[in-house]
């Protein structure tokens, strides 16, 4: 770990551009126009988009709307296209370009030392060209880099009037102005941070490089503090800065506690201003800072993708958000060219179509034009969590290139976008959704939907826990929804293997969400010949210290086929509790008294089948429900899901297996394998020592599960007798028959 | 009309094959294989078929399944194999192909004399191989080209021994042996006819193809009887046979009176025996019918489609089929071999990616290869429904290839398959669903479903007015929901403009669905300079004779994000009536009091914007709503609904402009155009005069569109003082400002 210190100041006066773009870059780019043609059609969609936006002129309106309104869109659009036309000066060495960025810049030092702050009231750190500092510093990382690329077609005089006038004023006003913004552990002060630095490299000012790197010194701001998200401002023994900050949300492995969507946002700050380090002031080593893990963290970007590339929707993310974002194409290609030169990556580069406009993305180009690029097969994953990757963690299973993906998640609360839904999961194949993770409740950017900001039901929904694949006792969140509780543990890893051909295993558990009840979750990804693809068996062990409720929902899309259970649906709908997320739910059918020891339920999605085989206690009550109720401005989507409800129970164990199997065409009209393969599913024994689970095919074959609870090593042997057979193994669970 | 007589005998022994392709076919085939890409892959694909089947060996189990069931599946499965196999024989000239239909027909020769009907009871018309003798004759339709493959392969032993065991027998099955299955004018009748008649053309048997076109004289059954369906047997004056299934059900511009779903089915065996009888009896013409209305037929169902090639949903539709159909892949091969190799169905063929392995899959092949596929640009239509075009019809507008496509139904009741939705609607863009059609509630060939047959909700829902975009008078159906009364009627056509580049108008009236009350629909899909997409104009005038309750539903997908006017969500969700298809729609918001004269309501679907805006009558009731109650077993979608009940009115016109507008991304996470253009929708006059009605958009322009009610005439010429301002115009309508 770096510690902090004063940084040698640079030797020799700057050349520009330096900060992404740099002169040898453009003179290798303008060598190549004309040969390769990724490269070249990124000219000229970025030349057809500026165009486009110099003959409409530019407008810099006073600044008054949230997210989506006219005044933020037209900004925002303005530091796109001022950050794209500077880089068309470079490359084409059109001054028409220049002027454009030019003129705005001084539309805007124009306006800026007069600006109040933003009208709209509703953020902790208000800023003054948008609504959100978190905005204003994405204008000064983009006008940085603008600024970069014209600084030598500007006079002396004009430099210095732009940033005397708007650079120098906006970074002090975005970081000594708003310490509740700039001197977090969070994704908002990496862009603040980020922002700072650009413009302290481009402008050579050290003072600001240093507040950039290590935080403000003193701000003021009392421990304990919450921005308007509940996230806290600060806590005991937090550094500040951008290297605290690129330490801290990151595991050694790359993962980023806030989840892929977050990480994906936060990600384009933190590679544009390491890459502005490392082109400028290479001596510090921001790039290589924590073991390479800006580039570790591009590999598990990718590997939290789906296989249509959408990011899995842990935490706050929202759906549909993919590996096609902009901020994906600087990270594949910062890592193709700063990293390893992997051809793999190329494959994904070439899927985005386009390129950055620099020495990284002229690099991808010509090895995509060399046909150097290979498949990149997204592997099994386990990435640990917290800065040092032992506060739990989020796994993902994947058998080579197959549809299957499970993606189990057992992490520390994820900051203030974190959800309570310890050893959750959701599963998907070929990319649609099996068991769904609800994802946030926000419409990001559309300004009918309260202004594009969070929803009154992400706390009432989105965040509970009934709004996840995972178990809820006697009707209350994990911590009792508490942020503060929450932030205090993470879950544990029991153990991951990967290394077996017919079974891949998760496990992991909880014993802080509910004190007294410790919940310890199995997910098992079992490849059988019996079977046509691979199924999940999940194994939910729950020990108690006193007779509770325990609910397990499982959320799906698609239609209902069958049940072998009876059930009725209520005459009039109402919603399932008044608390909580249950509130939400609507209660679409209520099963009969359940008739044997399992029961099974099939409904087809995207035209493929499912099978979730459930053990059963006879007490339990399954039930259909539908999210919605209590959602007066429908805010929240109709999605259905099924729920296991077991009352008065101390220890239990829930075992599940979900099947995919089979596909229907409403083209050809034929259905394939519309049928399970499980006959039964059975829990043998479930102690402190051992969850045993068998599970019956429908040619009478058993499968057997046995998970030891109590040792997890691989070299222990165990021995148990169960449902009339003895099993002899070798560490931590048997898979036979 | 070509009138029943006895076909003159051929005239030389038949050579073979000669049904489908033709000795001169297989010859032209075998000199250009290895050299067309599209149609060698065609063979690829087959021949690995087939070969994996060869290689599972041969299964004829004993029927007892329904649809979705092995049995059912297998025999299908077996003839689409046999006529696949025969042809790889005729085309590769290897043995093995024609010993496996050999063995095939053997083993259902061996067992066919002595099989009962099928042991499934709900058909009206048993089969012997299946569950209904609809899928005995699909059976019968590929088996006969299957033979006709392999004749000359077989002894003339051999040939008698099939023929008289099997397929004479066969043939006099699913014909006299089942009048009432082989006499109707009905898709059944069709591919029963078409059966017999191929067989007959191979065997060379006219008395066969005498039944096969003409069918049978004297079939016994009563007029009136009913099929399981609840469609007629026999209606008076109803001819049977061949040409008048192909007489009766197409209108001259070869609109499908059942709608595409259904044309597209019943295509293939009108399509597969006219080429038969093209090959083998040029003479009869039977391929020239009607004026080419088989030919003319492929462009309906091709115009018949969406963006994305799916057909629209009309009557019990299953949705999703579509042009990549193989039903579709013979039509469209064989309109152009057939037709005037219209350059145009190339593009589609190439879309398709195969081509049928024969002389018109050659051409197809030979054309896309040479360069000669031009785009499939789909018109705007008009098409006439029943025999003589003049039972009202259905329209489609479209602005070329723009991705608005309405699709207006004024038609006649569609046979057995209708629904009861007079001047309904659904509406399209870029083939996503913005006013839906609900389709049928059937999952095809889904045995969990019911056995993958209609469903109970099809009767209860799907069938009935309320389920459709158009008006339910006092929450009853149209025609009460009697099929004999809806099938004595139409609606009419008012007038159609498609020739007008502000506007395309499609308005029709109905008389009969509420006896007392006549309605009258008009919709005009209007281009202003002010919009940034077409918007259509949706005007009903109902003209009653005593105060009645008007529902006007409309069927939206995607998430609601603003309304203008408030409502509550009632705390309990309960059924919105009891019978007629209001007990399946629950209440999910219901509006306060309207406080102005019109309203909007903005959703999101598939990241597009749209908002419906309406005039009001303040007391209005605006309803959402949602699918589902009383369906307990989730054979419904959750789909929502929005609309506006006005109670006690006479004479009123509910006038709604939907507007498709802007766009939002996931990934860019830009909302672009996410507010309506419109300010306010108003009624300023409607009387049996005229209609008129004035759109004020956000930037205080007007557009005014004026309707005279009772002269469509072209060349009338009106005036008329409305909202203080004089209009005068000639023809139906006017269109300004």
């Amino acid at each position: 770990m770096i510690c902090s210190f004063f940084i040698a100041p640079s030797l020799q006066a700057k050349e520009h551009p330096s900060l992404i773009l740099t002169k040898q870059g453009v003179k290798d780019i303008r060598a190549n126009l004309g040969k390769l043609p990724v490269f070249d059609n990124a000219v000229k969609q970025v030349q057809a988009q500026v165009d486009a936006e110099i003959a409409l002129g530019i407008d810099t309106p006073i600044p008054k709307d949230y997210s989506g309104g006219y005044t933020h869109e037209r900004h925002k659009l303005n530091f796109v296209m001022a950050q794209k036309a500077g880089t068309l000066y470079q490359i084409l060495q059109d001054e028409k370009y220049a002027k454009y960025v030019k003129d705005m810049l001084f539309q805007y030092e124009a306006m800026y030392l007069d600006l109040p702050v933003h009208p709209k009231p509703r953020s902790y750190a208000r800023g003054k060209i948008f609504w959100q500092c978190l905005n204003d510093s994405n204008w000064l990382v983009y006008m940085a880099q603008a600024y970069d690329t014209i600084y030598d077609y500007l006079t002396a005089a004009e430099r210095k009037t732009l940033e005397d006038n708007l650079f120098r004023p906006f970074a002090d006003f975005i970081s000594t102005g708003n310490p509740q913004f700039f001197n977090r552990i969070h994704n908002h002060s990496t862009w603040g941070n980020a922002a700072v630095g650009m413009i302290a490299l481009v402008m050579d000012d050290d003072e600001l490089l240093e507040r950039a790197l290590y935080g403000l010194d003193d701000d003021g701001i009392e421990f304990g503090t919450k921005d308007d998200d509940g996230g806290f401002l600060k806590v005991e023994g937090q550094k500040a800065g951008f290297l605290a900050n690129l330490e801290d949300p990151f595991s050694p492995s790359g993962y980023f506690t806030e989840g892929p969507y977050y990480q994906r946002y936060a990600m384009y700050p933190f590679l544009v201003f390491a890459l502005g380090m490392e082109n400028s002031r290479p001596d510090v080593g921001v790039l290589q800072h924590k073991d390479d893990v800006l580039i570790k963290g591009v590999y598990a970007l990718l590997n939290l993708s789906d296989k249509k590339g959408e990011f899995f929707a842990l935490n706050d993310g929202q759906k549909g958000m993919s590996l096609m974002a902009k901020e994906l194409v600087t990270a594949v290609n910062t890592a193709y060219y700063y990293g390893d030169q992997d051809p793999t990556l190329l494959s994904i580069a070439a899927d985005q179509g386009t390129v950055l406009l620099d020495q990284s993305g002229l690099a991808v180009a010509k090895a995509i034009e060399a046909g150097k690029a290979k498949p990149y097969v997204k592997p099994s994953v386990n990435y640990g969590d917290g800065p040092n990757g032992d506060q739990g963690g989020v796994a993902v299973v994947r058998y080579g290139d197959s549809d299957l993906e499970l993606v189990f998640k057992y992490s520390a609360q994820g900051l203030s976008h974190g959800h309570y839904d310890k050893l959750s999961y959701s599963l998907f194949e070929g990319g649609d959704e099996v068991a769904q993770d609800y994802g946030l409740s926000r419409f990001v950017n559309i300004e009918k939907k309260g202004g594009g900001n969070y929803l009154p039901e992400n706390a009432s929904w989105a965040k509970q826990t009934i709004a996840h694949n995972t178990v809820t006792q006697n009707e209350t969140s994990h911590f009792g929804g508490d942020y503060a509780t929450g932030s205090q543990h993470h879950s544990d890893l029991y153990f991951y293997e990967s290394n077996n051909d017919a079974v891949q295993v998760v496990s992991a558990t909880e014993v802080n969400a509910y004190p007294g009840t410790k919940l310890h979750r199995t997910m098992a990804v079992i490849k059988d010949e019996g079977f046509e693809k691979p199924f999940l068996l999940d194994i939910v062990r729950i020990d108690g210290s006193k007779r509770n409720q325990y609910d397990l929902p499982f959320y799906f899309n698609g239609q209902v086929l069958e049940t072998t259970f009876d059930y009725e649906q209520p005459e009039k709908l109402a919603a399932l509790g008044d608390k909580n997320g249950y509130q939400h739910l609507w209660v679409e059918g209520v099963s009969k008294p359940l008739k044997s020891d399992s029961w099974q339920f099939t409904w087809i999605n995207e035209a493929k089948y499912y099978t979730l085989t459930s053990s059963a206690d006879k007490a339990d009550q399954v039930m259909f429900t539908r999210i919605g109720a209590n959602d007066p401005l429908f805010n929240l989507r109709r999605d259905a899901g099924i729920m296991i409800r077991r009352d008065k129970s101390k220890d239990t164990t829930f075992a599940s297996v979900i099947e995919p199997h089979g596909a229907y065409s409403p083209v050809t009209e034929l259905s394939l394998n519309a049928n399970s393969s499980i006959n039964a599913l059975d829990v043998l024994q479930s102690d402190d020592d051992y969850t045993a689970v068998k599970i019956t095919t429908v040619d009478d074959r058993s499968i057997v599960f046995i998970l030891a609870n109590s040792d997890a090593s691989t070299s222990k042997k165990h021995k148990l007798k169960a449902g009339g057979k003895t099993y002899k193994w070798k560490g931590a669970y048997y898979l036979g028959s």
